[in-house]
C-alpha cells in the first residue's frame, strides 16, 4: 500500500488544492492531506478550522484523510509511512522553490520521494493568498474555492473588517 | 476612445515608470496612472505625496491623468471605463507574478485586457525599492528618478535618519 | 489612428492566434496580421494558403487585414505605418525570445513599440507545430484551430502520408 | 493496479533515466519504459538496439517492462491501460516543455495524468545528447550510463569515426 | 594584485558559502569575505558571532580575510580596492536577483565587476535560512555547515526554544 | 599566473563578446579566446576567418590570445593550463544551458572552474545569429559588431545573395 502526502498550510483550501488531491487519490492507495501548522504567517483560520474546511471539501474522496501537524515534514512522513509527497506546480517560481524543498527532504530522508503534478491551466493563478485578498475586498470567490470555504471566507472577511 | 491604466504603488515613481507611461501615452487616447493605496507596505511617501510626485513627473504628457484609489483594481477599472491595463516587465520573475495578476483580473472582469511592455534594458534593475535603498545610504539617485522625486527622496531619507 | 501588427509564420493559424488578434482588434484601430514568409522552415502550407486560412479565420473582424511579406519586420512596419507590434506570450521561454526580438526591433526602429498579451490559459500549450504533429497522427484538432484550418490540416496530412 | 509510463527516445538510456525508472518502480505496480520511435532525429541506435540497452539496464527491476511504439503517446497509453506518465525534470526549460506536453496530453486524454520527479542533482546535466557528444570525442562516459550502454557507445562512436 | 569580495549576511556561513570561497581563493590573490550587517532581518547571530564563525570556517585559506561592514557594498569595495564581486548562483531566481544587483552596482561603480560561480549541485538547496529552519526542529545539520557552525546552531536553537 | 578561456564559435565575434573579453582581461593574467570549430552549424565564416576577425577585434588587449581548436573543451583547457572558463550570460535560457555545460565540464575536469559575467543590458539581445540575420536583409550592423566584422559581414552577405 502506497501512502501519499499532500502537505500545505491550506489557509484555506482552494479548488486548486482539491483538484490535485482528487487526482492524487486516483493514483495512490491513501492520501494524507496535512496542515503544517507553522508554515502560514498571520493565518486567517486556526489549524482546527483549516482541518474542518479541508475535511468538508474532500468528503467525497474515501481514501483521503485530513490531518494537522506541528513539526518537520520528513518526521511526519516517517511516522505515517508516507512514501511520496505530492505537490502541485503552477509556474516556474513554484518549481524552483519546490525543487529546493524536495532536495532537502531527500537529504533528510533518502527514500522519501516527491512528485509534482501540474495544476489545471484555469487554476494557475489560484492561491490561498489570492482568495483572501479577494475576500478582503468583498469579492465572492465563486468557482475558486469549495462551497464550505466560500462561506467561511465571507464570514471571516466580515469579522476582520469589523476589527 | 481607449483608456489605459498604469496601476502601481509608485512609492515613489521612477524613470522606469515614466518611460512606460510615456510609451503608453503614444498608443492610447487616455492613460490613468493610479496609485493603489494598499499595495505598499510601510511606504516612504503618503498617497497624496505619491500622487503629487507622479503628477509633476508626467506633467509633460497631456493625456495622462494621475489618480489614487483604495480598493480592488478591477472595480476601479470598471468605474473609469478602462479597457486595458499596462504593465512594464523587467524579468522572468515579474512576468510570472504579472501573469497571475492578469489571469485573476480576467477571471473577475472578462473584457479587461492586460498588455505588457518591456522596460528599456538600462532600466531593468530599477525599482522603487532600489532607489529608496540607495537614498537610505545617502546615494544620489541621479538618472534613476525624475527631478522632483530626486529631491523628495533626499529630504525623506534625511528625515528618516534623524528618527 | 493606431495600426498594430500581429506578425508570424501562421503555418497554420490556430485558435491561440485568433484569440490574440480578436483582443488586439478591440484596442487598436487597425490590425495587420502578416505572414512573414521566411520564418517557417519546411512549412506545410504555402504563403498564399496561409494568407487564405488566416483571412477566413478572421473574416468576422472588420478592422483586421491579412497580408504577407518577405523581408525584415521593421522594414514592413515602417512602410505600413505600424506603431505597435502585438505578441502573445505563453510561457517563460516565449518571454525571453520575444524580449530579445523586441529589443533588437527597438534598436532598429526606436519608435516601434512591442506589446505582449498573455494567451488564455487553455491555449498555453497550443502552437502551429503541435497541431501539425497531431494532424500527422490523424488526430482531429477540434477546438484547437478555426474550422477552415481544421479541414485544410486533415487534407494536407492525408497528402503528406501518401508521399 | 496502477500502470505508469516512462516515455522517451532513450538514444541511449542514461543513468539519469535509470534513476527515475527505479524510483517510479517503487511507487507504481507496473512501469512501462517505452521508446517512442519518431521522437529522435538522426539517432545513433535503432529502436531495437535502444530497447535492448534499456532492457539490460533495467533487468534488476521486476515490475519494469521495456517496449517501443511508433505513434501518438496518448494512443499507446490508452491501449496499455496507462494511468500516469512519469517524467524527470532537470531544469526550468524541461519544466516548460514538459508542461506543454502534459497539457496537450490532458486535452487529448482527460484521465491520463502526468507526474514529474526531479532528477538527482548530480544528474542534472545528464542527457542522451551529452553522452553521445562525449563519446564522439572519445571520452569514456563512466558513471553517466549503465555498463551495457557504455560499451555500446564506445563501439558506435568508433564506427561513426570510421565512416 | 586582484582583490575579490564575497559579500553576504552569513547568518550563519554554510558549506555552500565555504565551497564558493575556496574556489574563488584559487583564482584571485586576495578574497574578502564580508558580512554586510544590515542585510539580514532578525538574525540568529550578531555580526561579531558571524565574523567569528566565518573566520573559523575559512581558517585553512591563507588569502581569505573575514570582515564586516555596515554600509553600501560599492562604498566598501571602493575603500578596499575590490576589483570583482563573487556570487554563487543556485537557481534561476538567484540569477535574476543577482543580475539586478550586479547591474545597479555597475551603475554606481562602473569598473567594479561581478562574477558568478555555480554552486555544486549537491548544495543547490542549501541556504542559511534552511539550516536555521532545520536547527529549529532539532535536526543536526551535519554535512550542511562547517563544524564550528554546527555547534553554534545547536546551542542557539536550544536558547531560542527556551525563550 | 591565472589563464582564463573564453570559448565559442564566434561566427562572427560581436561587441557583446568583445565586452566580456575586455572585462575578463582586466581580472586575469592571460585570456585565451578560442574558436571551437565544430560548435557552429553551417557557419558563415571559416575557422581561419573567425580567428582573423577575433584577432583584429581584440588587438588592443595585450594579454588576449586568439586560437582555434577542434576537440573537447576540457582537453584544450588541460593542455593550455586554463584555470577558469569565462562565459557571458544574457538571459535565463543562457543560464540553464551554461550551467549544464559547467556541470559536465566539472565532472570531466574537477579543478576547472567556470565563471559567468553578465552582458551589459544594451547587449542582451546581441548574438552572432542576430547579426547574420540582419546582414542577410542588408541591415548595417553598426554598433553591434567591431569594425572589421562589420565589413566582413557586408561582403559575406552580398556573396551569399549572389549564390
Amino acid at each position: 500500500m502506497i501512502t501519499a502526502l499532500c502537505p500545505g498550510s491550506f489557509d484555506p483550501i482552494t479548488n486548486g488544492h482539491v483538484d490535485i488531491i482528487e487526482r492524487a487519490s486516483r493514483l495512490f492507495d491513501r492520501v494524507l492531506v496535512t496542515i503544517f501548522v507553522n508554515s502560514s504567517k498571520s493565518p486567517w483560520f486556526t489549524p482546527e478550522e483549516r482541518v474542518e474546511l479541508a475535511r468538508r471539501s474532500t468528503a467525497h474522496l474515501p481514501n483521503v484523510i485530513v490531518d494537522s501537524y506541528d513539526g518537520l515534514l520528513v518526521e511526519y512522513a516517517r511516522r505515517h509511512g508516507v512514501k511520496v509527497i505530492i505537490k502541485g506546480l503552477r509556474a516556474v517560481s513554484d518549481f524552483e522553490y519546490e525543487f529546493q524543498m524536495a532536495q532537502i527532504n531527500k537529504h533528510l530522508a533518502g527514500d522519501l520521494e516527491t512528485m509534482f503534478m501540474m495544476t489545471r491551466p484555469e487554476n494557475a493563478y489560484l492561491s490561498s493568498s489570492i482568495v483572501k485578498e479577494l475576500a478582503r475586498y468583498g469579492v465572492d470567490p465563486v468557482g475558486l474555492v469549495p462551497e464550505p470555504v466560500r462561506e467561511a471566507l465571507r464570514a471571516r472577511a466580515a469579522e476582520r473588517r469589523r476589527r
